[in-house]
């Protein structure tokens, strides 16, 4: 199962009792940590997250309410006696600011610690169950979105068929890749007689930082769900573009125009108490819009 | 009045809802900031610290759970169009790791920051209110304590006998700096007839984090106040050493060397969920011993 939790979803400083942005997108018991604001490490204790199953971080860009929080947690999880590598990927000069201060610390992590510079669009991860890519995003520095495709699982048996048709065990994977069996008498077993399709793997992308950019539509097209922020209402606009942000329509009109499923809103600006009009907003134009709150995990 | 604010009293990682290190020394509404772990602008908005009223910043040392809250809370003051200027002491890295953060976000700060490379044992602030004073602690990497003496406040006129005197409104100020008042005439008005002597101002110390370390005693010399490290509780003496950490009773036992009325004790290991004992045990050594509780502001 493909989901995100929510940790942070407040833009530039903190504010009633909104964090600065930082998610996990969890699929079958591994974390994958997007974006990393100061404070993300008490955020996982709050919220339970196993800091134990985080093995890639990755960061949208250089603007601090996206990353500060990610040196204390590599300082945590090497106190914490973290064995598991980690990957960490973000723009170029982050490594060097990471590891400027674990130097003058005198700090010797206990897990090794890879950087991985992004650019351009680019594929992260590509394993046998998540295909993981970055695209650039229209911000005011630097900035990239990430998207996560969980790969499709292999068919699924049907047993009862499977045994009438006394087919042996160690046939049964070759079964799952889709092959059909063949008898020693000759006779074919099609493979769709004893397996079903597996449902399709589900797509997700954080579109961080951004004015409206259509450029990032062919990144998330067809979506299960995007994560875009909504920095300002649309009476900001203006605001909106002179900070390469976006308001809650402009976001809206991306999801609609990617054809994406569902739409979460996040980065709300501090000078915003509550959160009720940016979901009004948003759903005039998409109508399948929630709210990112902190704390929620939303299944793709 | 002098005060201090506890806002973290925990080391290394947050637990058990406790926060790295930091604290807030309080002087007649001026506000000076010692350390700044992970998170700290986020307890100054818990416990409504005024943030707008911080000039000075005092790091003691450059692992992480005393500094990593500090770029953020720079960053903030700058969101939030803070124009007073801020003076930053620590130890000498700590300027390039502030500004190469500063740089990649490509942020101007809307405010004068200036660093102070703190070394040997030095005056940092020497006004007509206060002195702060930095001295060296005995830890892993270079590290120091701060001392916060308030300044002797000019003497109080006895208003009644001022103008039995009739001495002139324009002499009050030379009076409350101890000068005798001489008539017309020639008669001598002393001035102890007149004023009274105000009280003497309070000594608070942070002695950071240390092992223990008599060679601290001469800068803390009948304090007042002092907020003393205790990591660990006595039957772990043998790690505090190794890590250049305290016990609740060697910080007692510095207390009472030192002369001091009060210990205030933090710092205390992820290890413990619960605290009394720290305070248990320091006070079989020196009585006079609190703990450190978040939120809380001590008298000095």
């Amino acid at each position: 199962m493909l989901a995100v939790t929510i940790l942070g979803n407040n833009s530039a400083v903190p504010a009633f009792d909104r964090h600065p942005t930082s998610q996990v997108v969890t699929l079958d018991g591994e974390n994958f940590l997007v974006d990393c604001g100061e404070g993300t490490q008490i955020q996982m204790i709050n919220y339970k997250i196993r800091r134990s199953r985080i093995s890639h971080i990755f960061i949208s860009h250089l603007h601090g309410d996206h990353y500060f929080g990610l040196i204390g947690l590599i300082n945590s999880f090497s106190l914490l006696s973290h064995q598991q590598e980690l990957h960490v990927f973000g723009p170029a000069p982050l490594q060097e600011i990471i590891e400027i201060q674990l130097r003058v610390a005198d700090t010797r992590l206990c897990f090794p610690l890879h950087f991985h510079t992004i650019s351009g669009p680019a594929t992260l991860v590509d394993n046998e169950r998540i295909e993981i890519k970055c695209f650039p995003t229209h911000h005011r520095i630097e900035c990239y979105g990430f998207s996560f495709r969980e790969k499709k699982k292999p068919r699924k048996l049907i047993l009862e068929s499977v045994k009438e048709n006394n087919i042996p065990l160690s046939f049964y994977e070759r079964l799952k890749d889709g092959e059909d069996f063949v008898t020693t008498s000759g006779q074919v077993i099609k493979n769709e007689w004893v397996t079903i399709e597996a449902p399709k793997g589900k797509f997700y992308a954080f579109c961080a930082d951004t004015k409206y950019n259509e450029a990032m539509i062919e990144h998330i097209k067809d979506a299960d769900m995007i994560y875009h922020e909504t920095t300002y209402l649309d009476n900001l606009r203006e605001r909106a573009e002179d900070r390469f942000h976006s308001t809650s329509k402009q976001a809206a009109l991306i999801a609609q125009k990617a054809n994406v499923k569902k739409l979460l809103i996040g980065h709300f600006s501090s000078k915003y108490d509550t959160l009720e009009e940016f979901e009004t907003e948003a759903r005039e134009v998409f109508l399948n819009t929630e709210l990112a709150l902190e704390g929620v995990a939303y299944k793709v």
